[in-house]
């Protein structure tokens, strides 16, 4: 039965680009759009709330159903950035405002492996890395932060809210969030504030400075590497006049319209540049929606499909997400697998695709996955992955068991307080284990069921993961409750 | 938006048979196939759990997601009997062993439809609509009943569990559910024991039979009408030898297995018996997953994907489910719509399709969709639909919205106590109200929040439907718990 699943997934074998110019590389990345948000993966289930161009790109390439990521916007990014897991470098929580550490200046970066590599390398949106000039992308592998800003788009709600609770104005252009732009490493330049009236034009200019930078590429001699961050569909989703109603289906329609309307923007530019035959497009989110978690009126409106849980908690729904990869003459197209690809092994793989050689002193949790993404293998190498919070583990995955050393609740009746707001709850002294294939919404505790042998392999990999850190040891975790 | 989604639906127009011979037509019945247990619906992401026969089905046709239906076996087999709410014909709850009840003699049904336009008759499987001969399939416009038995499938646990208990023998061969075939009108002959041993072995002696049907049929100067009424995935999903362990999903996967591989069977035949290019084979299932109410080994195993709910309660896992419909030269393979189609439609449609005038005296609940389903219109007839449980109105569905005057709830810890077995409770006196577009898993009431106009549409349609009760009135309800 496997093999007929496998059958369907031909990939064309031969890479393109060995005689030829290296492939341009354009990764779009979403901010908390859940799996079941986007058309390819609920097959217009969700009436007028449709994305046909982002759905493109899967018709067009691999559609990845099972695409696995870090359960919060600065874990799974510095997990993309850094091809390790995010408790290496310190970031496995969302930075707070206020807070300190992101990226260092000796992280090796998936901007650095392009920049070894000899490609262009521009960014383009939302980076949540840390707060700091070192930390962004200009000082990070990227010759480029097109346009930019602190932390993450809730920011943009804190003038009025601070407004609202009588805060004296010096206390409120203290906390502004800054847009930034730079054009080489160093201080990013300061180009207005990113505020509530902003946030409604922000995705048009993150993508007309993408668009711009591909103009430019056009006739560059180097291969190019732009990464977009994009702001949706991460709270507030209020859109500009020009967006508004036009999904039917409320404000997140809305927005995730705008989202999926500039995806088609950039992928109309590639083609028009006459790029798309050379350039490998992926579109990935960075984490599950927020359900509880979120603006009030938001509350319940992101979806993660079949899956449990939301952003921040170690569940199916939190650290599965939307996973696309276009390259013409490799991929081909209309493919779709439900092998396991994570968000880690993005910066191995690409490795392996421009034959690039990795620092030795690092350890890198992702795998290279160039044989399997090309056909030349029929199974990814991944075959486990272990979700941190904080300093804690929420989550072994291994084959198709999900194996949780804790829980993560929501807050009685609190409607805000669930995902990264939740609790946490020991266990008796035996983690939680589910299939998650054959209980997509993890209702089955199967470890009294004849599955406590799932124990070995859950060790193994605890163990595995533990004796790297006698070499590579991590900093301390963030952390703003246990003092 | 919405028109993109619509352009992708470009049906062939033109009707094949007009000039030709009337189609053959194939409807495959599941029982109790949830929304995300079909590949066509989760894409695979239930791992070794696929379902390539099925899937094709879709690929080569129309793939339904908002396919709707009644909230039970029953229930939704006389829906789709008889293009009528079940409870016109007091069939609103699944019959129970012990009880009557049933379709009635003068009931006019789908066999009888297809008899009124000259086509050869038959059906295999599981019927559910009636004790009694004269509920049986031979005496409702079939012309044979090739293999059935009474009730469901769970009835193979009663002599265990009876013996289990310590009940006589006499009392356990009463309560053994037998095996039936009718070559005719009349009372069925008893060709075996329907018990555990023989669900092993059912779903390929259904399928055996549907297909020496299918090649007696080859030469025949009528069209038919063959039903499949398979009986998985009902509890219990035990499998024989051959197909234990071959999904790598368990008893429940490997269940699935077969019921693929049987419609693998079915569709092979078509084909090989050149008979494809002019039948339309639709595939089908009654309601939703069981998710609590099932065997305990089997709690929480079926799956309504990003719905919520269970067969039994009126939610949107109970009343949505797979339905797909191939129609070569009349459906362009590979459509896909989020319009609604009820199982009630497919009487008035087929009387469409073929030409036939229904009868007068009986109040046709589902509506004729053949232009909706050869694209001589673009939207579905369909905006509305009563969800009835017993004598209540459990649900109603006006556009995106879902409208409960009641709700079905878990019975506190009680693992199988949801669904058909759980508890109701009433409202303060205003309904809950759903938008299951923006939310699937219908989180929020949206009745505070702005959409209370909806009561205005809402009561017009219980309105008209009671107004219908005045010239139909109905049969008493089932009950078997109010005295």
């Amino acid at each position: 039965m496997k093999k007929l699943l496998i059958l369907l997934l031909t990939f064309t074998v031969s890479m393109s680009f060995a005689q030829d110019k290296k492939p341009n590389v354009v990764l779009m990345l979403a901010d908390n759009v859940g799996y079941g948000d986007i058309s390819a993966y609920n097959l217009g289930a969700r009436g007028g709330m449709v994305t046909p161009n982002i759905d493109k790109i899967a018709k067009e390439g691999l559609q990845l159903t099972q695409f696995l990521v870090e359960p919060g916007c600065t874990p799974s990014r510095a997990g993309l950035m850094t091809g390790q897991y995010s408790i290496r470098n310190g970031m496995s929580m969302i930075i707070a405002p206020g807070a300190s550490g992101g990226l260092q200046e000796d992280d090796y970066t998936l901007g650095k492996l392009f920049k070894q590599a000899g490609y262009n390398t521009a960014y383009s949106g939302k980076w949540h890395l840390g707060p700091d000039a070192k930390n962004h992308p200009q000082n990070q592998g990227f010759d480029k932060w097109l346009i930019g800003f602190k932390g993450s788009t809730d920011g943009v709600l804190y003038k009025g809210k601070m407004a609202d609770t009588g805060m004296p104005q010096q206390i409120i252009d203290a906390a502004t969030i800054k847009l930034w732009e730079a054009d080489g490493p160093g201080e990013p330049k300061v180009i207005g504030d990113y505020d509530f009236e902003r946030r409604l034009s922000i995705e048009g200019e993150i993508t007309e400075r993408a668009i711009n930078y591909l103009q430019e590429q056009k006739n560059e001699d180097n291969p190019f590497f732009l990464m977009v961050g994009f702001t949706r569909s991460h709270f507030p989703n209020d859109v500009s006049e020009e967006f508004k109603g036009k999904s039917g289906a409320g404000k997140y329609g809305d927005s995730m319209y705008e989202l999926d309307y500039r995806t088609g923007q950039i992928m109309d530019a590639i083609e028009n540049l006459g790029l798309d035959e050379n350039t490998i497009v992926i579109w990935i989110s960075d984490n599950g929606a927020t359900i509880t978690s979120t603006a009030l009126d938001e509350v319940n409106i992101g979806d993660n499909g079949q899956f449990r849980g939301e952003l921040g908690d170690a569940y199916e729904g939190s650290i599965r997400t939307a996973g696309m990869i276009k390259w013409p003459n490799n991929i081909e197209a209309g493919t779709r697998t439900n092998e396991m690809f994570s968000i880690h092994d993005f910066l191995p793989t690409f490795a392996g695709i421009l034959g690039e050689k990795l620092p030795k002193d690092v350890y890198f949790d992702g795998v290279d996955q160039s044989d399997f993404l090309t056909g030349k293998q029929e199974k990814s190498n991944r075959d486990h992955l272990i979700t941190f919070i904080g300093d804690r583990i929420g989550c072994v995955r291994w084959n198709q068991f999900r194996i949780y050393p804790m829980l993560v609740n929501r807050t009685g009746n609190n409607p805000s307080n669930g995902g990264y707001l939740g609790t946490t709850e020991e266990t008796m002294g035996f983690p939680q284990v589910f299939n998650i294939e054959t209980d997509p919404k993890e209702q089955v505790d199967v470890l009294p069921h004849g599955a406590s042998w799932i124990m070995g392999p859950y060790m193994k990999i605890v163990a595995a993961y533990k004796a790297t850190l006698k070499d590579y040891p991590n900093p301390p975790a963030p952390n703003l409750t246990k003092f």
